[in-house]
């Protein structure tokens, strides 16, 4: 039999033509490209024999996998970090094994190898599983142990054709581990690194340039709005000081929960007991995966915990939500300042990146705050499905694992990326439109809120209000109404007076 | 023993003094009230006897209910829209046994009467139970039976103190009806009568005020604003008819709802099967809701599916939800329109109803518009947990009943609610500043889009961006540039024109 | 220059090679198949010349937009859906402006050619856009408006060099419209089809099925589950029917926000009045657009409305989260019944997929219900997106447009797949296991239920307290109590009289 | 004019008939108590004089709230825990204003006074505003103003209606503070309060108890059970190990946002600025509220993210729904394991608080589990609302307050409140069944597993493939398939070897 390889990822298999029909139709994403003739091989698992595509890594159990969830298959594939985090913890249980003696040598080196070219993403198109698979991520951890044993082979000179294979998925490459605390220990190497490689070093770098810019424009007086109504003045560089604080404490809120991910499931194997692993193995293993990642993992404390919960996804994704919610206020406040040209705020100056209208000719538009705030309502949706996913673990075993790092991986790479692309393309041009902001803190009429203590709140309010019902200056009917001398209203009502101490 | 009572809701059992001390503290919201001693009495239910307060009409269950949930006591009462449509239905089913000749006319006249009592709001101390009790309701629905046979045996003559009363809770009031039952049907009566009654009134209230604005400012030209940037113009009661649109189709939402909820529960019993009812029970006892409500109510197609799922509340919560995120847009607009006075956009006025700042004098706050966006926020809230609640079923019964009706009527109050709050206190008083209206559109750079047809899009693009990096107008640029003459200016680019064609 | 150009969308643009890096390091999922070298043309808008791939049919916007919304670009590609929603609608518009004679038949045909060929997805790697972009969606809009000018000029035997090509994407692909009106109108369009073609299909075969197992077993009487304990019975397919009431009501709430969905927003151009479009043309483009998609498109009776907010998105994917709640029950209840096979509930055989366990060996999961429940979740997140969404619009137009319509073609197509996957490799093969449903029924202490009619809930509660204290059958209980005679029990407590009147 | 008081709180202003008709049917829950005949005296503010009732401590802006947001005022009062906080902080700022020299010695003492009476419970009634008022909550913040002022004024010998009162509102009691500071460090000071003083003590009690029955039953062996199916053995106690490993996260989880909570806005004012403050006022005034509250309350690094912001609470929320995941799981688990009595899992006994239905006689249900997964989905719901809330500020000011405050609260107390019920009424009466549970282990197929390093895993699958197919013993499949001995068996297949290391 004769079929067509996608190429990349995804493969035909011997399926009824209406059923191969809906997977190759040109309406999917995957299938427009090159494709090539390709011949099967049968491989074998507890269940029988499978007809896989010839040259393809992966073997029985990853094809019952794509024929069995044809679900979303073009556009939902496993994240490759889940991917990347299985080839560590893949080689450093072999690592783990064979110190303890439980795996030779040789296999290990070999499984290693294979480790590393995931690493190196060689092997991306022979992970071709998709999210809405068995809750345990089993067929993914079956995916990596058939893609590791069987390029393994390859590697020390074996045909994929050879029915006898160097390496066995099931007692060699995922020996001393099961899908159950594998995939576990996978989402939170993922998680974490996620975090700490992309999430944080976007939202420091986009924190910095505020920074930056609120130090700059620290001296610069502007109308504070409250309610959106006028209210008394602040500097644009106070302003901005609460953003910076804003992602300073989100930092801090993200960093809090790196604990808890820190902790990984391996060693628990069925159900937690550890059924099957070696002495010590749980702790050598977290050893092992700290030193192949450089980061500090360690061993959970419970292992029970672990594998039927995933609280420290629902946690962490918390902070995630929290600097969403923050980014969300930032974005919005600027592209509210920025409004205009003419008929809006135009407090703040922010780069024209592109054409904005199809219609109106020279339109500009705040399209970096439009992504953000689009990525924030993002990630508060993802939350929700998380939080749902980690209430309704039962027993030994949380089963909506795929759907819980799918969504935090969603949510962590969005704001990294989007505060990247926020700061090269929005943060780092904004400018005060100094003769807007001149006028309109000058005309508040919040100014006189600076007379509390000398007139007291009863008359200061009949002096805005009466200004504003008769659209005068505060300072013409002050002097009307009799409440203060010119001399006295000059040295009581400075905006620049009313910002407090500025830090420089 | 002699205990105080509370004299709304609530009673002191028989506790050891620390856990009844956890309930009367002054920080108990309901303690603040007058007290007086009491004595109690002894009730019985199949566990055995119970302590109740001498003069409730309430029984072992109910004091059961107090006893073993001691959750928020003070601020989660089951709903009173939950009791009363209990009291709908027991009469109903009062009559519909009567008729089938398992119920004498007598209970049933003595059942109806205490259900009145109920609708009129005489009874309603005697329901202190809370939300978070069984899943099921059944201590609330034991509540309803427990009251009305207590309190029918006094109206017929008895004490409280009789051993024997005149009706027995189980055996008569809940005749032919289980929990199951009973409560889902509760659900649907409360969630469309609150729809009618309450919902759809005020929504329409302010659908109705927001379309005279729409047709009375229907001529007064103002600039379009897209991405918060000036655009292209329209018209203040074009602006406004967006907002009659989006209430309008929200109207028509919940009613598409409506079909669903009007399907009762009634006549399932225990798990569907309508175990221990009459013949035709489930359709006599619907028509018999159908009478005293006047509402469509008819008995469900699928009783397995009415106890194990209440798809009709997340379906119908659904449409308030729509209606929230319709509520969310009108209220923001309008706040940001309001902006200023002086500092802001200040198109619109809306009326001054209170000092809007404890410190800044004279200061006026779009409040309504606030309330509004903060109900908007809590339907979404609410949204989830129904959800959660809605998909947790679990064969032939969901346990989230009072969690999903509490959310809902929440929703449907506080939409119904702050529309008519909303309407009175600021979209009847809304008015256009035409000075500022007009002063804004003259000045947009966008009215240049008339020209595309003339001169082609990238030709317009130029007189704007040239006329935005110099600060000039429209036509100095556009002559200067020799693109067109003055007078093909005054005739192609008119606001008045750009309007398209208005409804009148 | 010279740079290689990805097999599957995306192009290497002239980045410093910093920020080029980023998006061509082996970890981008897109980034790993086969390259080509690649030169570059120039192209121009409003905003001065950009360097495009030699080959790209599109120009300079969509180049900006990859340059600067570098946001999870290998995993958010804007959906194909709304490609080719755009596809209907450009052709719908060259159409209709050919008709109104504002645009010759030659370049009508012309747009026309090139829109059949993106439904036939000849040119899905031309549109390497995220969803993360502006707002508005202009940026796709505009790669529409490239691709479908500047592959028409091909098309007529022009070269992708030339600096004047057959087509203008604005003037003429765009003319009568803006992106405001286009993309709310792609979305209903995709979100119309999508229903039509994959959810509601998808939901009416897991209907189907579920109803023939009900009708197939509507006569095995099995115990009923009320707060997950033991009730009293009912049969499989009373069980079953439940869940095939809650799909039909779930189909029913779709069907009824369609007709919001039906109405489209072009005509509306820039802010909803229609500026720039001939007369009568928003009914014509409708028309033309339910011409092509066979399906019953009108246009909206609110433009303002149509471009500001998204209530039909937001009100029909409130059904959809309706009929995920319901498949979080069904695939619940489902695979609960099938626990076991020795120490669960074993009262389902549902079929093995695939070995379930990488290290239990044998073992056998539901995993078609985890897929299923993943699924529910993700709706129920996706639906908190598209209301912070939906309720988030400013003035003229809502700017979380592609945001909201990802999120609802997620949906969509996840609950269509997922329902087909669950159908064909589930729901069709399950039986019951009668061998433990008779065993379950049998012992069930609630049978007792049937006896309250004879003698009174209290007695019965004793008979089944005293069954259950001391581990007898109710049989023998009920005699010891001496409360009825071995020929009242046996003809009144017998399961199958139980389970009410059975529809055949 | 005279009108009827109601007993606890809201009061009948000047209301034109139709409108106070809304406020006293009979279906307003607080209207059905106590009436007394009351007359009006007059109070003012800056826009006028209100008639409030005679005898209430309140004033205008309290009675304009009142009249303006008729919103379920009912149900939706401000929560009594900030009215609480307002009392700490309104006594603080008085003691530093007065240590400033700006605020007499005799009025601050008489603030206080007042003060200690709201904190005693004494003043409860005089609080009838509701959540859905102005969001930055200034009318809440007025209404203590006045109260304090006015019930000051009688402290010391006045009478209400003395026109001229010995305390301001505004000058003296607000002296150095706005609604903008206020309301915010009031939400932070309830917040961390009822986290420290209901949240965390409910959940450490349900641990405790958890972490007893877990040393209690660390050694009965029992069936793990994952995707609900059968799988390897584990202990009771350390399957409530997992759980106790959860709460411990959670509690963590929480302490981790105690630092964020801890910072006060006080001082900011009225836009973070701290405009009419003294010198030093922040840092005093927080620690004056450290010290009357006892709690380490710090001023917050940033005032202008303090008011523009509340990332502390959507961050210390965040922790509640972790813990509210933990919860489902945990209560979910419970009735699960407690299910039957005899047609389900049967493997714990839970106590019989309540009888369980309504229909049938003798049910037992598991209702705190009921309660408690109830309250995990509330809280859900209300972090959805806090997020929309936290993420909606504009500029200066975040005016979602006290939706945000009530939702906290709301999360905060029903976790801490179910906590203490689920543990006094099922937790603590929890006992293994061990009958069932034994009966459960020994027929378990999975126990296979522990052949994996003897045989392998293929031989292994096969042996409980037979054996499942043929309803056979692991032993008789496993010795006729001939893959070891009955010696080897028995040595290498003991459910109490494959359990781990149990920790006593």
């Amino acid at each position: 039999m004769v079929v067509r390889k996608r190429a990349t990822g995804g493969y035909v298999s011997t399926l009824p033509p209406d059923q191969a029909l809906r997977t190759f139709t040109p309406s999917n994403q995957f299938a427009t490209s090159a494709f090539r003739f390709m011949n099967f091989r049968t491989e074998k698992d507890t269940m029988g024999p499978v007809q896989v595509p010839a040259d393809a890594y992966y073997g029985a159990q990853t094809q019952r996998s794509i024929d069995n969830f044809r679900i979303a298959q073009d556009i939902n594939r496993m994240p490759k970090e889940i991917i990347r985090a299985f080839a560590y913890l893949k080689k450093a249980a072999a690592l783990t094994n064979r110190d303890a003696g439980v795996l030779s040598a040789e296999k290990a080196e070999l499984i290693g190898r294979v480790c590393d070219e995931i690493l190196e993403g060689k092997l991306d198109a022979e992970f071709p599983l998709v999210v809405w698979q068995t809750g345990s991520g089993t067929q993914s951890n079956m995916n990596v142990n058939e893609v590791v044993a069987y390029r393994g082979h390859v590697l020390q000179g074996g045909q994929l054709s050879d029915e006898k294979k160097a390496l066995a998925p099931n007692d060699d490459v995922n020996k001393s581990q099961s899908s159950n605390d594998t995939f576990p220990t996978a989402m939170h190497i993922a998680a974490y690194k996620i975090l700490v490689e992309v999430t944080m070093p976007g939202i420091e770098k986009l924190r910095d340039t505020l920074k930056r810019k609120s130090e700059e424009y620290m001296q610069v007086v502007k109308i504070g709005r409250t309610h959106l109504m006028d209210a008394t003045p602040l500097t644009v560089g106070q302003e901005f000081s609460g953003y910076v604080s804003q992602l300073d404490h989100g930092l801090r809120a993200i960093k809090n929960t790196l604990a808890h991910l820190s902790e990984l499931a391996l060693g628990g194997t069925a159900v937690g007991t550890g059924i099957n692993t070696p002495p010590n193995y749980s702790e050598n293993v977290a050893r092992h995966i700290a030193d192949l990642t450089g980061l500090p993992f360690i061993t959970a404390e419970n292992k029970f915990e672990a594998l039927a919960a995933h609280d420290a996804i629902v946690e962490a994704h918390g902070a995630l939500k929290t600097v969403a919610a923050s980014l969300m206020k930032i974005a919005n406040d600027i592209r509210l300042l920025a409004s205009g040209p003419r008929a809006g705020i135009g407090e703040l100056y922010i780069p024209d990146n592109e054409p904005g209208s199809s219609i109106m000719p020279g339109k500009v538009n705040p399209t970096q705050s439009e992504a953000m705030t689009m990525v924030a309502a993002q990630v508060m949706g993802n939350d929700v499905a998380i939080n749902i996913g980690g209430m309704s673990g039962h027993f030994e075993l949380n089963v909506f694992k795929p759907l819980m790092i799918y969504n935090f991986l969603h949510s962590a790479r969005l704001i990294g990326d989007v505060c990247v692309s926020f700061n090269d393309k929005c943060a780092e041009g904004i400018k005060p439109i100094e003769e807007n902001i001149k006028k309109h803190v000058n005309s508040s009429l919040m100014l006189v809120t600076a007379l509390n203590p000398h007139i007291g709140y009863y008359k200061a309010a009949e002096i805005a209000q009466t200004a504003h019902r008769e659209g005068s200056t505060l300072k013409e009917t002050a002097l009307k109404l009799g409440y203060l001398t010119e001399e006295q209203f000059n040295e009581w009502l400075k905006p620049e007076d009313m910002v407090g101490e500025i830090k420089k």
